[in-house]
């Protein structure tokens, strides 16, 4: 019966989700992973195929995260034709390529021919060119021409993650033609919500919900109900783009077409939900200093990727301290400086952390812009001043009561006051600077902030201390 | 005709997204802002019913963002009936409060009928108990129960989130009957994909995708076609849990059932995207040592939802600055000491933000688990020791160039090669145990980070320089 295969959809369309599977924390329980691994190193072709085949692929992926790199191998090897090769689109990258590297090319060949183009793209557009070339070489013509296509649009754009399966009719068909075709038609793609109207040359016409298709007579024509699509997905448009598209108009699927107005595939919302965590996944691990790093990456790969944020911060941290270096004198004859210092440029640090954070989020999302940021800056403004002055007030207090000395204290709560502004406009300022000069401004605004607060932070305090105690 | 209106989802389904309404930079254009601007001035319903009331909700909803507290009352006001309550759901929450704030409960009353009970409930829940039951009891009793029920689920769970309106049909129907009756059915929702059946008594028997409906013949009967639906959402599931669901197996719908498994409503894929971007937001503020704030919240609402996270700085601040107070001889001897030492605590810190973020998304995601917990601590522990060992390097040599000191040099080396080393596992062991206790890794990790690498990087480096040049 077609439609009740793993893609198929809906209602907790799992029926292969084992109450046994996961445990209640979500993680693939022991006694599974004991009986895989049992069948792997019996070579038990019969149990692997019977527990493992039934497996939906993210379940399937799951357990090849959790196996070890030889098992992972041996697993494939053993359920042969069986085995399902959409699971690798839900693994880390890293462990993708290994399992991929480790066949020949003639059997990802064969089991790429299985799969939706949209899996297959994502498998294929990993690999070095050569093993691509190959690959595709083996396939039948359509099937080639088709994958080829969708792997010389720009990385990360629409054109890379649509499906190329679809199903299109002409405007003057009517509900009931359009119905007893999809009756007869056994080359339907695996799931779809809407029906799309071409005309001879393939340009978009129209779309037509299912829903709409059932609530229409039979003798209605197609033209009829269709809606107009005038913002169809550009094959080129950046994924991060298109996403934006389906979340501002609550969209299921998507015309994507190519520069003639072409139809040439279809952009699915369980491949936007993907970018969407993706890109979120990307903003927060930026914001971090943590490039793109996967958790199957080596201890080596762990470290060039991140080596490159600390030397930045190492340079910056360098700056700080040549800032202490012109107040050496003054730390000599008050050391007590030197122990509340670094209170003084942390604070500032956090404070212009959260400004940051606020904004980098709001950018992100588009909820700033051109007609709040006024009122934002103002609002940041306002609040760096109030706690400004509120903890001026607490570390005043505590500063003068621990080293005995109101002067000590005076200078440090001054010292707050102006950091924490300084923090408020430098976490606002700065990321809508970086955004607007086409910058990312996830990636950058942490260092510039915490440079900002140290620089203005142990300045501000050592400043003020030196020039108050005449120290000059 | 129906399906065409406001919530037709599909390829493109935005037939009012003018190409006018945003610019290049994705926000909406000036000249719109002003026309719109001019007619409220003027009063003049006309052009608003025209140019407001052919906006999508969403367009609409950036358009309430971008106007002034007072245009938008005036505004809803002065397009009466026409105004897409709807929008409300795509705004702030201190906006939609702002707005239904000013408007007579008989008027809101009136206005959640139109709407899903989705959006309806979205609007009721953030409304004080009162009003909510004043708005309730002017409504149908049909739709009072519903929007009650919805109520009285917990707070961001799924039947918070679920709509009530969907299609359901008994087993033994064929799907000819079932096409007839969604042709005759006006009473339909707005969309859908599946198709629900159920026994007499509203138990919840399975499901059938829309497509699998067009792809069997009229005398097919439902039963044979459905698939089985046994991990339907509970409606007291946790909203975030249930998004996880929709990840796992690429739903798009989804029925939501009660304690006796009786079907009370459908999670759809829009919400779920909804949650999803607000849980990664929820993550990144957190990471950033902020609440649950928003964009629209006033100077005093900000400072206070930021004021407890600095507080808690604060603490660790003073910790880190009472290290440096047990070595003040050290310093008063030797001032460059001073100078360093913020290189130190900055650099681990910053390791450690960077092991943090990577482990704190890793558990968000559910990719970090028992299975491989020991080998990414050790992968940790790795890419900590050899950082550690290159910035030692680094450093070592840049300190005794630039004080003329070699022992300074060997001194900040093993000091950076401790503190990095610490960091790493700071990063990765406080996530994981906040997330075995129970807590959220996202809020607390970076203060118990930070605080470790302040208090180990100034004890490491002071300690040492202490002990070297034998000033115990």
């Amino acid at each position: 019966m077609e439609g009740q295969d793993e893609h198929s959809p809906g209602a907790s369309a799992h029926p292969h989700a084992d109450a046994d599977l996961y445990g209640d924390d979500g993680v693939i329980r022991a006694s599974f992973l004991a009986l895989v691994g049992a069948a792997i190193a019996d070579r038990d072709t019969l149990t692997l195929r019977q527990e493992v085949g039934k497996l939906h692929q993210s379940e399937l992926g799951d357990l090849l995260e959790a196996l070890l790199p030889e098992q992972r191998r041996a697993l494939v090897d053993l359920m042969g034709s069986d085995f399902d090769f959409s699971a690798l689109t839900e693994v880390d990258e890293a462990i993708r390529l290994e399992i991929v590297d480790s066949l020949p090319n003639a059997q990802i060949a064969q089991a790429v021919q299985e799969l939706d183009s949209d899996d297959a793209v994502y498998i294929l557009e990993d690999l070095d060119q050569e093993d691509q070339d190959e690959i595709l070489a083996q396939l039948p013509f359509t099937e080639r021409i088709r994958l080829r296509r969708s792997l010389d649009y720009p990385e990360e754009s629409a054109g890379r993650r649509m499906q190329t399966e679809f199903v299109a009719v002409p405007p003057f068909w009517t509900v009931g033609q359009t119905i007893d075709y999809m009756r007869e038609d056994k080359d339907l793609p695996d799931r779809f919500t809407q029906i799309f109207v071409i005309d001879p040359t393939f340009k978009l016409l129209g779309a037509v919900d299912l829903d709409q298709i059932l609530r229409s007579k039979r003798a209605v024509k197609v033209e009829d109900v269709m809606h107009e699509t005038r913002h169809a997905i550009p094959a080129s448009m950046d994924q991060e783009e298109a996403a934006h598209e389906f979340e501002q108009y609550d969209l299921l699927s998507a015309a994507v077409v190519d520069e003639n107005d072409r139809l040439v595939g279809v952009l699915t919302i369980d491949d936007v939900v993907d970018v969407i965590q993706q890109e979120a996944e990307e903003d927060l691990l930026r914001m971090g200093g943590v490039g793109d790093e996967e958790l199957s990456d080596s201890v080596l790969a762990a470290s060039r990727s991140r080596v490159p944020w600390l030397l930045v911060n190492l340079f910056t941290a360098f700056l700080a301290a040549s800032v202490i270096g012109l107040f050496d004198h003054t730390i000599e004859r008050i050391v007590a400086l030197a122990v509340l210092m670094p209170i003084v440029a942390g604070m500032g640090g956090n404070a212009g952390s959260q400004t940051m954070t606020v904004t980098v989020r709001a950018l992100a999302t588009r909820d700033l812009d051109i007609y709040n940021a006024g009122r934002i800056i103002r609002r940041e403004m306002g609040v760096g001043s109030l706690n400004g002055m509120i903890f001026a007030v607490l570390i005043g207090i505590v500063a003068a009561l621990w080293f005995q000395d109101p002067n000590l204290g005076g200078i440090i709560a001054a010292a707050m006051i102006i950091n924490m502004f300084v923090a408020a406009l430098a976490g606002i300022l700065i990321p809508l600077l970086l955004d607007r000069l086409g910058a990312d401004p996830a990636v950058a605004s942490a260092v510039f902030v915490t440079t900002v607060t140290d620089v203005v932070g142990f300045f501000a305090f050592l400043g003020l201390a030196t020039w108050w105690f005449g120290l000059l």
